[in-house]
Order: C-alpha cells, then sequence, then structure tokens
C-alpha cells in the first residue's frame, strides 16, 4: 500500500469537494467508527461459522467498508501529522516484543 | 506499507498464542470496532480545534489506536481472502468516481 | 420507563418472528452497538453548536436511533438476567459517589 | 425507570464539576458510543454460548456499561430536548407495527 500516494487522492477529492472544513481529526475519527460499525453490521446476526463464509455480495460488502475504514484513517494520519505505515508497524513491533514466547 | 509481511507476522503471534479459534471474521470485527472506538475516546470531549493539537502523549495514544484498527483489518481480510490494498484502492476509486467534479 | 412492560413486548415480537436463536447477549450488544453508530452518524460532520440545533428530520431521527439501543438494551438485559432499572440506578449512584464534590 | 429524576440527579454531577461546556449532542453522541464499545468488549472473544454464561465479574461489569450508555443518552436527549421514555415507546411501537405478523 503507498500511503502517500493514497493521501495525494484522498486530497485531492476532498479540496474538489471543499471538504476540509469537515476533517478534524475529531470529524474523522468520529467518520472512520461510523464506517467500521457498518463493517461490524454484516456480521451481527451471523454466528461465526457464518462469518467464515459470506455469500459474495456480503463479502464485497465488508470490502467497501474496510476499505471506507481505511481511507478515513488516511485522512485522520495526515491530519494528525502521522504516518500510517509507521504507526502500524510500530503497533505490530510492540505485540510481538509482547506476545513472543 | 507491505500488507504481506505484516500479515505474515501477525500470523506468526497468533500461531504462538494458539488465537486461531478466536479470529473469525466476526470476532475480529468486533475488536477491530473497540479499538477503533479507543481512538474515539481520545476526541470525545475535545473540540475540533483542540482535535487539530493533540499533546504529544495522546498523539502517540491516537498513533497506537490507529495501528490496532490496521492490524485487525489485516487479519480480518486474511480471514475473508481480501487483499486490503486491493479493497481500498477500489473503494478509492470509487470514491474518485463518484465525488470527481 | 416500564421495563418489564417493554421488555414483555420486545419478547412477544422477537418470539412472533422466531428470532431467539439470533439474541445471544453477544449479538444483541453488536446490534446496539450498530444503532449507536447510526446514531453518531447524524453528529459526525457537524460542529458542536450545529449539534445543539438539529432540524426537524434528524431531530426526529436521531430519537429513532435512541430508541433502538435501548430497546436493544432491554433484549440485551433480559438475556443476561439483569433489570436495566437496577443497573442505571447502580451506576448513578457510583457517580454520585465519585463526582460530588 | 423515572427518566426526571435520573436527568436531574445527572445534571446536578454534572454543575457541580462545570461540565455542561463538554455536553454538546455531539460529544454525548460519541460518549455513549465509547461505553457501548465497552459493553462490546466483554464479547468480543467469547462464543455466542459462552456470552450467555458470564461469570459474576463480567456480568457485573456488564450491567456498568449498559449503565453508562442509557446515562449518556438520558444526557444526551436532555440536551436535544428529548424523552427518553417517548422516542423508546415510539420506536418499539414502530417495530410492532412493522414485525407483527
Amino acid at each position: 500500500m503507498n500511503t502517500t500516494e493514497l493521501t495525494r487522492r484522498l486530497h485531492a477529492i476532498r479540496d474538489t469537494n471543499n471538504w476540509q472544513r469537515f476533517h478534524s481529526p475529531k470529524n474523522l475519527a468520529m467518520a472512520a467508527n461510523v464506517e467500521m460499525a457498518e463493517l461490524v453490521e454484516i456480521f451481527q446476526w451471523k454466528s461465526e461459522d457464518e462469518s467464515r463464509a459470506l455469500p459474495a455480495d456480503e463479502l464485497a460488502h465488508a470490502g467497501q467498508e474496510i476499505g471506507d475504514v481505511v481511507l478515513y484513517l488516511l485522512l485522520l494520519c495526515a491530519e494528525l501529522g502521522l504516518d500510517l505505515d509507521e504507526v502500524v508497524r510500530a503497533k505490530l513491533a510492540d505485540s510481538e516484543r509482547r506476545f513472543a514466547r
């Protein structure tokens, strides 16, 4: 994933639509959370086994919601001055330290 | 972001800890959502302006929660047979079609 | 709020539709959370000031989502053997102890 | 549940602590959502069957989170000029119309 390129394209959409005033970190975190809940909604009445075998349309829907979440996180990172790749790597390294045996 | 490498390392942690039985898509979506809410919590009582100027410790905390969300989304994509990079690109292309003027 | 009466009516709907098998506490918590995110969605791009002055249609929508959340919490409490009124009173008493000066 | 009495007591805590400036509907919806996610967290790695048989300490914890959610919804309703009892009844009546057979 080339986060720099993705962010540049997201900012082009934002600027074309004059959305910058909406893109406070507070609002972007809320928006990412709302998209995440739309992902959760796909699974809410399914058993765990059913969640492992989504029909094609629901799988595509899940992919779209996951995409939405990551796009909002990219916008959020840009506003916060964070690098998405870097924060993910730092957290993974932390998990490796804590959970390796 | 090299999603293949990150996923391989996440699966190593999972297998070392015998967590595979917990990693249904349903559960991973819930876990990603819970981490997302921990991100939202950072902003809940802040004004939008304050959210643009987080103190260093809260900024670091935000980065950790963003990292957690993406790591769970990587695990979720692996279980669903989706490629995170691909779903993000597809969603961005869709947004470009809908919101370009 | 007469939680006993409300729960009895919710159970009548559940039984008429044969939904009992879906109503594990895990699923009901997810469903309540999804409705909550639909409430949050109303506010995500609004300023705090705008959130204090919702147009009538959005105010009605907010009321519906709040209603949905509470109905799922009533169903959840019934499955868990908790009394909604009691848990709310206990939490409020706890807050009074912690935050009175 | 006597929502009028509960709201009066919540407002007393709020005023004692000078929290009114934080209590925009936007913020209160976020806070309710964060508490809801803490409820979801209890269930995230449990099977549905396990969620039906919580240990006593986790059941008590669930009750506290449910209480927190409802208290924030009461504060939110007060700010929006909505009556919690009324919105719950309206939504239930709507469900009865839609899902009765």
